[in-house]
């Protein structure tokens, strides 16, 4: 299994609205990638001080099943559109199980 | 239910024991603490560039039982025994899911 993590910082002037997107599309993404096994995703819970803004976990069968996910035009699109223009820092890892 | 992530970037001259010392140990937590419902560590699989290093997602029922994960004495242990003299940078986030 791959399971793919990814955490963002936004900008400070990014607006709720602006994170809501996000949300709301990466959800779509399940319906239009059936390769994803599972997929986690939302604002930090607000537990702790200093943490990044927002996880993104995605679990697949193997690489080649996360690689059609991180290539796949939707997502692009949503990276594009919604993720890059509020983006301050990104950290990212890709863990096989 | 609530997901621990966090990605570390280690220090450049970190050896592959100290490397292999922090899976290790953190191996051990699921035996000592009982709240982890679900536990996946491990470095990075090398299939994209400018990756952190090294993940850790733990999955709990509740805040209280992550806050029992996040302050057990021997998590803490590895933290400042294991961890911490290898870390360059550390990225975390709370999921509450």
């Amino acid at each position: 299994m791959i399971r793919h993590i990814v955490l963002f910082t936004w900008k400070a002037d990014a607006t709720d609205e602006q994170r809501a997107a996000v949300t709301a599309e990466l959800g779509r993404l399940p319906g239009l990638i059936p390769q994803l096994r599972s997929f986690t995703v939302g604002g930090d819970a607000g537990i702790n001080q200093g943490n990044h803004d927002y996880a993104v976990v995605a679990d697949f069968d193997d690489v080649d099943d996360y690689v059609v996910y991180r290539d796949h035009p939707e997502h692009q699109a949503i990276i594009a559109e919604r993720i890059r223009p509020i983006l301050a820092s990104r950290a990212a890892v890709q863990l096989e199980l």
